[in-house]
């Protein structure tokens, strides 16, 4: 199921008040800020309604936590990201990949955020469900796709796990970026891309 | 520079009151305990203090800050840990690397207190600098330990980049433990060492 894009209208049932888009818009926007300077732990649903610049009754007529509020958002960042690559070959949607993620962990949605989260889900199952969902499902998706095509293609194994795929690609990178955070240096990418290969058919 | 291990009395300077090392020992448990349950940024010295059965006073004489106090955890974690292995070949390293990191990534340290500080260290430059000169440079003294070990052996090319290695052998077990949090299949620890060795080798 493919959640709406940002910015969708919500479905506004018979007898509700509609909703004002452009406040909606205002609370998303100001969640965003909250979660990247306070944290998910310190936001407040008032800190939210202060810096959006309304009142917490319309937060609350929206979402019911600032759990779903946050989640909400994820699901909008899944759903723009990550369409599986198709370039016919696996190193080429390997460099693919890597630069649609690097990109991605470099927002302040992955570098500060979903850190943040998975801080959360340690200690609340439901949290580590909804983070699961929202991201690692979509991402685990396209590693599926890239290690079926690159099996099509005899480039990999039949049987190649496409958990174990995924964890060659991304972790580096990952770790990288956001345990490491230090600058990738030039080619980093490319050799990376090589490397993975070489690990996944070795 | 070698940090004292846990439990080593501190000097204690001329002049000053003898600090009871029974009272140090319950509040870097409490400090433990607290991190774990509710995380950096909502633990509080009155917290440590309560959970601890003492004083807050007890407390700052012996810290002047949780920042301090959880840094002084993580020194004595990360001094715990990590003897470069030398097995005599790359092989058995980085699966003896694995082995040793598949352990700490498991340890509340690792998969609840460092997410929750890479967390502080993305808003706060003095955590970060801190998180990485306690955790980082121990771990990439002993990549860079083992490499240069594999380069004289002949087993890696002269100027193989130890940083890079350290993100092609621990960067999928982070993500994978740490990120996914999904179990480790049977004999994934040898697999993945051979694809770290396939992908520094490529």
């Amino acid at each position: 199921m493919t959640p709406p894009p940002p910015g969708t209208p919500r479905r506004t049932p018979a007898g509700a008040a509609v909703l004002r888009e452009d406040v909606t818009e205002a609370i998303r926007a100001a969640v965003f800020e909250e979660l990247a300077s306070v944290g998910f732990a310190r936001m407040s649903i008032e800190g939210i309604a202060r810096r959006a610049g309304v009142g917490k009754t319309a937060v609350y007529r929206r979402w019911k936590s600032k759990l779903s509020l946050v989640l909400d958002l994820l699901t909008a960042f899944a759903a723009q990201g990550l369409p599986a690559p198709a370039t016919g070959s696996l190193y080429g949607d390997v460099r693919a990949l890597l630069e649609v993620a690097s990109y991605a962990l470099r927002h302040p949605v992955a570098s500060q955020v979903i850190p943040d989260l998975l801080v959360e889900a340690a200690r609340h199952p439901e949290i580590a469900e909804a983070v699961r969902a929202t991201l690692l499902d979509s991402q685990q998706g396209v590693a599926a796709q890239v290690v079926r095509a690159a099996v099509e293609r005899g480039e990999l194994p039949e049987g190649t796990d496409p958990e174990r795929a995924l964890d060659l690609i991304v972790g580096p990178l990952y770790w990288r970026l956001v345990v490491v955070r230090s600058p990738l240096p030039e080619g980093y990418l490319d050799d990376l891309a090589a490397s993975a290969v070489a690990a996944l058919t070795s």
